[in-house]
């Protein structure tokens, strides 16, 4: 378990900020005089580094075609490409590019809050253990460890679906026993369970949350409970972890149609190309004859907004990635183990200040 | 029950997901340079295949008119053409597509999103049965067993309500009782119900709904659960599945109304069929008369980002459909039914690490 | 209570669909070839049913307009009219018609899918009591019926405030009591408390309200619920009715503000009032100026396009009119009666197949 | 008590609506002929009455700048104005009035939705303690009253904080007293609080939520209440009550933010001075210059429409004033007291019909 | 605790209001006449606030430009600075600026409503306990006091990690026991706990809130409950604390994406300066070149309204910051202290008037 453990990873699910949030380039007074324009040069998931790749390779066709227009054609080649570009240029006003993309980029950043509000944690299911546990419990510690892991275990199991990294790190039911979270034989039950109809790796999670249901019914049944109530409300937890995750797994499965990604990716491609081509047209002036042939920032400008706004969008349709924006879910497992760790401590504490004591708050 | 059970149909409700959600068209990594270019070249659900057949026909009818018009037409008659395909051409901008449109996907895919979340499950009633019923019950299987059908016959009986191909699969209760979810006596009273006033097809789920509250109060009266409260809990269960199945039918039947979408799909027919007409008009440099007249891109495009637009709108607008990116309820029912032999199997289960045996996972 | 029973109205709130949903003018198939066009040609609930009389009249003024301009006036008159038109003409483009009419209309939408959400059914409230009783109550039955009278006399009460078909079918409380809902002495408690201060026909279905509250304290009381816990539970599900009720009426009474009705109904009719008569102005060819004087088609499809989403927002601010894409109300009371009908006959039934008979559904 | 309660102000908050609800200007049959035109000529809430007084301002400003510019200036004087009104004229365009407006006006409408939905109701928490009080309570009406007295003061000190009619109505602690909400004793305590660190006019609700508090549990200790749950129950009552209120006034004091207002409210004004100051410019015609000399509506009419549109927002922003489309908070408070005193009544009540009689429903 | 209760800070989160809300730039009665105007003059968190540094820049830039071209710039300089300034003036038309803003301001908004609706609050969790804990329990004072210290110490280290004003008065754990919130043991468990694997000042609240747990559970086993129930009651309070928290920063640290904010500052920018540059291209007409020169209005204003728009988004991404429309916490946070205090004083009080009393609230 330690080897993850190095101190520079230490999200909780609750509590995943970095020590000032303001690094997310907006700081705590948006209204002090300069502060909008300090947010620009920032270069960790920048608008830059989105597009730089595509800027360079933008403005080297741009200038070849300038130097192409200028040197290679002769005055009748020069006709005829004006002719086409002018042409092109025409349509390029009845691409419907921003409602698109607006389209497309709000339903992506919908889904994204919506699947950021429903992820579970496995926070309430462990402290509602813990804490309706009694404490006398014979093996109280030990079904204490063993109902964490499984949560924990059903947890990595339902977003190894969903998230590719994730994957990556346990690419296999062997990994994760390596990894302490899996017995032998557990491991084998639920490679049985594959083999069955309808088993597949996407439904050994289902098999760890019966396992959960399977425990806390022993315990009900052993009458380890404090409150009888306690089992129902369990389960509630347990059910509440299900739910969530299949909540988790419909939006990340059931994406944005392709169909829409695709028209919206080949509408901006087309706004680019036209505006490469259509960029000498006009200019008779020899100053802006030179801008427009070396310069394409006018050009350029509003289509790389626009392919920034379709990269938002996209990285938005897949939250669980390796991009910058992205959950980093490696972070947020290895925050829900630490946070096990401290409900695992915690069962049967006393509290710090017992009720006799001076209490440093004098409320008059 | 078996025929259905080929091993590629193993989807469960809550984990329904393909071994990588990249086939989505959106791949992990959205930043990854020219990962948005590979997304473009995908064929399954993709733009291409919405609009290939329509893009023939226009082009054969684009082509058709070019020729028309260069062969067939005199200079008189050229020029009649011209101003009547200029006049036509003039009012395609005061049609209001773009707005037509942008409100019916957006009210079409709120739609379909608000279904999505409502859609129950059979999951969690089951779940519960099987938890608080106890262990040494004589009887106890095979209340398990009835229990689970009649909440599999109900789930299958609402949403045939609202899924073509559910209805196709199962046209009667005929085909449901050869399944072997019906009994012949409980066919009997379902299709009696049928012939009593208000009784349709479509309130035969609500029979059963009334046959599983009587086996919930038959083992509650019998003193079958672990805790007096479960039977509360249970109902509770039982009536979030009857409206859960409620609100998706009355999503899927008041539906966006009609005269929006004939509308729109009016107003998208126009704009293709001025496009069509329209494209002649004012080149008069050769190369642009050329490209004009037989590479439609430039009219063509923004036509058929539109209708694609609309076609994902209308396939959002019957979600339980036949079109690939529809939600595939025989994949879905097939996992509930493959999730209830799970379930069904975990009664009475015990966990497969005892509480004192050596217990891999050491918190420190 | 039989003579609304006819056959074809069988509505019950869950489950209200036809037999296929496609009617609703979206196949089940929305990419199969040559599916978009059959939806247009269809006349319930359409677009043309919605416009045809308007454009009619469109078309008198349309083309009395050309023959008065081609015969009536002289040269100098016509100067003037063309003067006017193309001065009127201008102004259209800086109409907001198509921004007051998204804003319209998607709020008008959102507020009828809110009703639509929170409308509030008697399944629960009656199930609730009817699984919660005791079956060897001596009065049972008859308080059941009791029961599901108040519940379904309650619902009435509170949707006829705001549906205009149930006022008229139910014009006031002797026709609820011809109609068998109220008794004598019911309908006279329910007139004394119109008399009060305070009182009124829109807070009658609160007395009723009182009612069920006391029936079920009077049950609990005499120790006739299962369970003691039953009482709160069915305390809350008529709480939810209420609550829900009052929901429906907050949203349908407090209605989207008049003056934006007004402004966006001005701003149409203005668009096409000058859409008429800025239609000669420009045609000096002799075909185009001839298809101009009498094919109004260019001019009048944008207008219509406007006119029928004004109608469709129009529609939505009264979901329970009379209108084809409304509510049907009657249908849905129908169907609650239906449905109580069937309750009350599940009070005391046995399942149809005893867990010890042979099961047909073989879990493997 | 009984000043307010003359005869027409009889709403309660679930019920608040008027005897028929076509008069908010939308008819029940919005698809019958001629429908549309009617509610035009509606001058109640109408946009004709928000901008009547504004319309004959611009009017007078029109004219008299018109015969300033034909009697009072020469033709060189007449070439400046021409100059400086086509030079201004030329940035309304630019001017970007819709988008800032339909930003204003979306937000305010979602904020009062939001309001609307989360105002709490004190029928809730009296239903509930008059349901679970047992019968043969010595003090048991005089308990009800109190009870009842506490959660109307409640509501009312809540709603005083945000509803200037509430607060000009009862303006201090001395006049609720005067109308019988407060004994002296009370008035004494919260005038106290209000001495408090803390303590202010808008934290006295909390006190009285306090004594409601107290007030349970009192009860609970006394064992008054039918079931030892309904302690709980009531408790959670007075919570949402208690919720219910800070969210509204959360609402109502984050308001939208006043700099996005000013923005809007001068882009519009700057749209209208510039609408008139521009209008003679293009004239040339002897009709039109008439027309667009003493004319104004082609130039007034989008103005208006932009006015009223921003009225509405800003009617929308607070909810509770005195404007016509306000929420009348007087009226709701009324219709609280009524069924406050409903709900008193209803303690200890029988049903009108007993189970034995002849019950009139015959369900067959 | 006394150093922050000077009487100005009296908020609580429930009843935050300023004595009038008209203060907020809206007036009760948006539809009086003159009331629009009244509110543009208003400075407070005004539109004139926010860009009035700006505007004195642009300002001096443009009439610097202005001076430089008339008396700098030769007939060739200005013809070249013409023809540059309308090259680029050209593509000002074709930046996405108020598309890009609208999306990201709705987005700001949206994501501010969020975390304003879950904001979580001391009140329940406390009074909760203060109702249910037993009146003769021996040290219940000092319990209910340890109670509440734990309640506003889990909160504060909660919104310590998104709020940097919180974080400013509260530097470290020293001065959080400084003011009187932590004892000194407790201060060293935090302080291990921060040494530990994982345990960082972001997770402190997590170890108070393990404390709450383990408080509750010996309050729940010494039987000082009123009722069994009760303990399970105030372990979900706590849940919804800690969730309510984890939202909060979940929303507040998982930002808009910085990418998206660069682009709509960069495009609002770039807006502005080609404002600035493009002003003299056209005016060839005296009047109106002086104005063209030195007042800049036609072209400011538009930038202004988008750089304000702009501004009121950015604030909204920081909700806790220094900004005056921004949250105040401090403020908040001072509220919950007095409604802690005032909740303490409440435990064992008696109602101010009892039940066998004159009551003032004749209910006829």
């Amino acid at each position: 378990m330690q080897k993850h453990s190095n101190k520079d990873v230490n999200v909780n699910i609750g509590i995943e900020a970095e020590e000032s949030i303001q690094i997310e380039g907006v700081s705590a007074t948006a209204t002090k005089f300069g502060e909008s324009l300090r947010g620009i040069f920032r270069w960790r998931q920048s608008f830059f580094k989105l597009v730089w790749k595509q800027a360079i390779i933008y403005y080297l066709i741009y200038v070849s075609i300038t130097l192409f227009y200028a040197f290679a054609l002769d005055t009748g080649g020069q006709a005829n490409f004006d002719a086409v570009a002018s042409y092109l240029a025409r349509y390029t006003s009845s691409l419907p590019v921003v409602l698109l993309l607006g389209f497309f980029t709000s339903t992506a950043l919908n889904r994204w809050f919506n699947i950021m509000s429903s992820m579970p944690g496995t926070n309430r299911a462990i402290t509602l253990f813990v804490v309706s546990l009694k404490d006398d419990v014979a093996d109280g510690r030990a079904r204490v460890d063993l109902y964490i892991r499984y949560v924990l275990l059903m947890w990595l199991l339902t977003f190894r679906i969903v998230c590719q990294p994730l994957r990556r790190r346990y690419p296999n039911l062997m990994a994760i026993q390596n990894a302490g979270l899996l017995c032998e034989n557990e491991r084998l039950l639920l490679e049985k369970h594959k083999g069955q109809p309808g088993g597949t790796s996407r439904t050994c999670s289902l098999v760890v949350y019966d396992w959960l249901n399977a425990l806390l019914r022993e315990t009900s049944q052993k009458g380890y409970f404090l409150v009888a109530n306690d089992f129902g409300r369990n389960i509630d937890a347990i059910q509440a972890l299900k739910k969530g995750g299949g909540t988790v797994i419909k939006f990340a499965t059931k994406n944005i149609p392709v169909a829409l990604i695709q028209a919206v990716t080949i509408a901006i491609y087309c706004y680019g190309l036209v505006s490469i081509l259509s960029h000498q047209i006009a200019e008779k002036h020899y100053l802006t004859s030179v801008m427009s042939g070396y310069f394409p920032l006018p050009y350029a400008l509003p289509f790389f907004f626009y392919y920034a706004w379709l990269k938002v969008g996209r990285i938005a349709t897949d939250p669980f990635g390796n991009d910058e924006d992205d959950i980093n879910m490696l972070n947020v497992f290895e925050g829900h183990i630490n946070g096990a760790v401290r409900l695992r401590n915690s069962y049967g504490i006393k509290i710090p200040t017992s009720t006799t004591e001076d209490n440093p708050f004098f409320l008059t």
